[in-house]
């Protein structure tokens, strides 16, 4: 059975998973799951994933999920995926990782929590908390500080002193541009400070073009989305049912 | 050079590759980084891990951090694992990454944000945050029912149904053990709900005595003290200079 790969493009590790299926020609089948109608919640998609969240995938008889699982096994798994994608290399192996690990309870706590208490919480219906905020921005700012002075030291392109990208450029870059959504002035106020990081994005973009791009697609639409009615509520403070809201076709 | 282990016993990680490296007969050399005394934020330790957290490894050559990107290591690099530590068969290999993965924005999350606030917070002289401790029982009290109804299900002794530990059962069980240092009131509310993790707890230790004991005592008798220095307090409430101390001799 054709490998079905269940993901939303909005969401930021679901995002990586396609361009590295798509960057490395494995054939699949995209099954779009819709976070914001819950369809991540409804009974039939917990069969697959039982914690209910997106990305997962399945042959018919293997389920897994947990986006870092998934690229390493589809890594290992499919014949003609280049090496330094997730090398074989032990030493090289364990340092990627290394980094994968160090994202959970850093760059992606701090860029998701961030994200979630600025821009997404009024489009979901979920409070936000500006205390909540302030410390993921916090958290986040100092991920990047460790991204540029520990894993994009030396001359290397990639993570790790990389010419290649692995499956952490994917995975981290990923995280990273979900801040596409916020504000320019909250964007820049936080990338801005780190060029190395900025310039490695645009790397890890030129080397998986055109996927990289086309899977954003949806991300950029909802950003100019986001940008046009901010600008509406601002000319129209006065109308208060005037909230957020993802674009109507994704 | 032989492999050198930079732990503190007190941290739930560094018991589970202690544990490992034991139950394997792995040759190394225990090098106590002390958290109380902040050795982790030490240049001389930063050059092994430029994060400044134990545990760590390096064999002089090669350094490596984040505790479940070691226990991958290890298993992989040394001769004489068994393989049931960390299967070699793919589609084994991806579950047990999966729920490693799923432990650092979950379990790990719930248990040491919960055992910060309630307990490490006054030793270590940091603010304690009663809705920070609530949040955490929250989803600590979650994960150890996705613990017991998805990894546990089955007819397992231990997680994903196996018969014998992985590196999973191992990281995961450290990770809760550290609840013994709560008050008994606090660690019955949590843990006795989950019948099963509890027989999973004792599986996983009886699988890896005497090991798992010995290195545990350290925080056995952390308990000790915390019990003593609770009761002295409950008696002396006029003395406010009396706040929880670790044990001087560990």
């Amino acid at each position: 059975m054709k490998l079905k790969v269940y993901v939303d493009r909005l969401s930021q590790p679901s995002r990586a998973i396609l361009i590295f299926l798509k960057a490395n020609g494995i054939e699949f089948e995209e099954v779009k799951i819709d976070i914001v109608k819950r369809q991540h919640k409804s009974p039939e998609f917990k069969k697959i994933n039982p914690m209910g969240q997106v990305p997962a995938i399945s042959d018919g008889r293997f389920n897994l999920f947990e986006s870092h699982a998934i690229l390493t096994y589809l890594a290992c798994a499919f014949p003609g995926v280049a090496d330094s994608w997730y090398p074989s290399d032990l030493f090289a192996r364990a340092k990627i990782n290394s980094v994968l690990d160090w994202h959970h309870s850093n760059l992606r706590r701090g860029a998701a929590t961030y994200v979630l208490h600025t821009v997404l919480a009024p489009v979901l219906g979920l409070p936000s908390n500006p205390q909540a905020a302030a410390e993921a921005e916090t958290l986040l700012s100092s991920s990047l500080s460790t991204i540029e002075s520990i894993w994009l030291k030396g001359n290397g392109k990639f993570l790790l002193g990389g010419f290649r990208p692995s499956i952490a450029d994917l995975s981290l870059v990923c995280e990273i541009m979900q801040l596409e959504l916020l504000e320019e002035k909250d964007r820049s106020r936080i990338l801005d400070p780190h060029a190395k990081v900025l310039q490695w994005i645009e790397n890890t973009k030129n080397a998986t073009r055109p996927h990289f791009h086309e899977v954003h697609d949806v991300l950029y639409r909802a950003k100019t989305r986001f940008q046009e009615q901010r600008l509406k509520r601002a000319s129209n403070k006065t109308d208060s049912s005037d909230r957020l809201a993802l674009p109507s076709k994704m």
